[in-house]
């Protein structure tokens, strides 16, 4: 293997030979192959991709680079699900547990904050004491016990993706289709899953604005793991507007916790069930959409789904009473209400600019080393499409002084447009599985 | 500045704002920009290109790295000229004297063989003492007081192109025209030149075989010498065969002295003439090309051309009694005639096949590192478009034993084809300037 020659090829268009990705993989991770020439490798691939078989390769040597969890026989099926990231998106939280509460076993692996978008392991870690750092072992030894682990990327899993990820990040590589589907797939597929939703966020808050990218994003994952006998499944969410009300750690864990006893707000409770039907028929235990969902709504509404969280909470060292008494969360100093300026219709809710309001608040990273503020952030009552009166009630800003309270206002008068009604895109779009596209409500 | 900002709109086809590739390129040379970003950023160029303002500011940037020649206010025009490599491509070593003898100086700074093509460096390092490494100061003082000096690149002269050139070597990012005129173009403006000549070899032993290329890289030096004040013209010469009858560096050495002499073969005396007038052109001493190439070829046929060349030998360390006498440039061992199998013309004298030739026979390198024997190498003494005769003379091998030379026999074979008569382009076919293209001769 000449490096310089491979990057040549695949900077002229040709795909790397049977093989290729193989060694470049192990050599890289091994220190072998220079930084310098997997960013030019790296860079040619945003403007060249790669074929179907050069990326298989690549996830296979990614996969190959760590350690995996092994269930062995263990017969009971694993699905996880995975979002490429939204604002005030908490379904995670509401789906590990209720899915554990359905026969299925849940070992999901989630990040932090990336960019405008909140993170799973930020959010859980709002309740005191919860580690998202176990092991491979402490979570096997959890997801066979409980049924559910929710943790980070371990350093022994998936190596190879944590160097070129964190070499992607500075040199402008972030951005290809199927760099960021190996990424993601390899920490899957890891998992050792049974089955696997995808939910492709899609509108302005997504890190794919484009419908187009988001589904040749959404084949490619589907291709990945159906490829390697996992049965994937994407959705397509709509992500111009945050989903649910609360965008801020403590305060999305709160608003999961309703949700867990049914009292989410609408579209959280909506997107969830798609994800959480979509799950339990990846895994293979019901084959039904309108059974699958009675049944998830059956666990939320007799309480399992609280429970399971409870017993979540306490096997990662969380305090369960939080659970019980979401009061006991973080709260923030200052609590200031904002109200509708103007009557009209809820044009916007521009989630691009509420996540970067929840950073400038202290609830996100501006830099990787930052400590985050759990208890900050919004509570946004209006949705596009409402209808409201001058004087309204259109949320509360969460802050740890009046001078960021302040700022906040200003991040809601840009994110909030009030005026003539605008279409509002449907919440699930379109469904995408090994067979092909389905369009489930016209935008 | 933050890099991964940089290298993301350079991908995404926008041009970096004023005063960001001074920023980088200091920062790059002070290694405070790591070779991985600087990698990833030059992959980005070869797809998407550099904007005029951007390529300006680059090599301005580039010049800046490091020291320069300054002839302060010396009144003596100084030419140079470059060419973008070739296989018996001896003109340099008859252009310098000869303009020196013009009242034009000439400080030149040369390579070595690249790939398939030949070294001004390696050719000169064939006479037996000859210093090819001056400081800038000597090579000031000499040129002041001779009219020319021929040397390498200094480690002191434009360090950012060292370390540019180095890592786009390893990392796929060479063939890039605007990294390719801004490395060349940042040398040769080092030199305080009054005007630039380029040769830019255009067919199958090109390092940009098609001619829309060739004229692209042309254009986009032109401009950037015109835009610095320095003269700049590029001829368009042929490298579908190579230049003159001699391949190999001892070989084409005394293939020069004899051209010096005005016996040089007609298609080397041809080009260098062309080149030479074009020289004197923009130098200023000359205004009627007629004129140029009278004075030229009277500086050749008095003897003069070649006394400087004496002088300059001499002054660089070097054997001078070797010019008298070319007979005692290094001799290889064996010398092999091969004849023609069949009768018919000449199609092709492949100019790559014959470059690596000379490698295989051990008068170039493989690796940087690599000694090179001056005295192998290749005597063809056809042409395409010559008939030829069963068993008339066509080349003579020089290699260090039987079993290079047996090798070498079978690269002849496959470089020269014999068969119907196929067209020839032409020589010098066209002259580019700031004031635009011009065809000389049709191919």
């Amino acid at each position: 293997m000449v490096v310089p020659r491979l990057i040549e090829r695949k900077r002229d268009g040709l795909p790397l030979e049977p093989g290729d990705w193989t060694t470049l993989i192990r050599a890289y991770v091994a220190g072998e192959v220079p930084d310098y020439q997997m960013a030019a490798l790296a860079m040619a691939v945003v403007f060249r991709g790669l074929a179907a078989e050069e990326l298989s390769e690549l996830v296979e040597a990614m996969l190959s680079s760590g350690d995996r969890l092994d269930f062995g026989a263990w017969p009971i099926p694993r699905v996880d699900k995975h979002s490429i990231g939204g604002v005030g998106d908490k379904t995670s939280l509401l789906l590990a547990p209720m899915l554990a509460c359905a026969g299925v076993a849940v070992p999901m692996i989630s990040g932090r904050g990336l960019g405008h978008t909140g993170g799973t392991l930020d959010k859980l870690e709002s309740i005191r004491g919860f580690r998202t750092r176990l092991s491979l072992d402490d979570t096997l030894r959890q997801v066979r016990d409980i049924g559910v682990a929710m943790i980070g990327q371990t350093p022994e899993l998936v190596p190879a993706d944590r160097k070129l990820y964190a070499l992607r990040d500075v040199t402008g590589t972030v951005e290809s289709i199927p760099l960021i589907a190996a990424s993601i797939m390899s920490k899957k597929l890891a998992e050792d899953l049974t089955g696997l939703v995808l939910d492709i966020k899609t509108g302005s808050g997504s890190f794919m604005p484009e419908r187009t990218q988001s589904l040749d994003l959404a084949r490619t994952m589907v291709a990945l793991g159906e490829g390697r006998g996992c049965r994937t499944v994407a959705l397509l969410t709509a992500m111009d507007r945050p989903l649910g009300w609360a965008c801020g750690n403590a305060l999305e864990m709160a608003e999961a916790i309703h949700g867990l006893r049914g009292e989410g707000p609408d579209d959280l409770m909506e997107v969830t069930y798609a994800l959480g039907v979509e799950m339990l028929l990846v895994a293979g235990v019901e084959t039904v959409r309108a059974t699958a969902r009675q049944r998830l709504e059956g666990i939320v509404q007799s309480g399992q789904a609280l429970e399971k969280f409870v017993a979540l909470v306490e096997a990662q060292g969380g305090d369960p009473n939080v659970v019980h008494d979401p009061d006991r969360l973080p709260r923030a100093a200052v609590r200031r209400d904002v109200v509708a300026l103007s009557l009209g219709t809820v044009q916007r809710v521009d989630p691009r600019t509420i996540g970067y309001g929840v950073i400038g608040l202290g609830g996100g990273r501006q830099r990787t080393t930052d400590l985050i503020d759990p208890s900050v952030g919004f509570v946004i009552r209006v949705k596009p499409g409402m209808r409201v009166e001058r004087g309204q009630h259109l949320a509360t800003i969460h802050a740890q002084d009046d001078g960021s309270a302040e700022s906040a206002e200003r991040v809601l008068e840009r994110a909030i447009s009030i005026g003539e009604p605008l279409p509002v895109p449907p919440l699930v779009s379109h469904r995408l599985d090994a067979t092909g596209l389905e369009t489930l409500e016209a935008g």
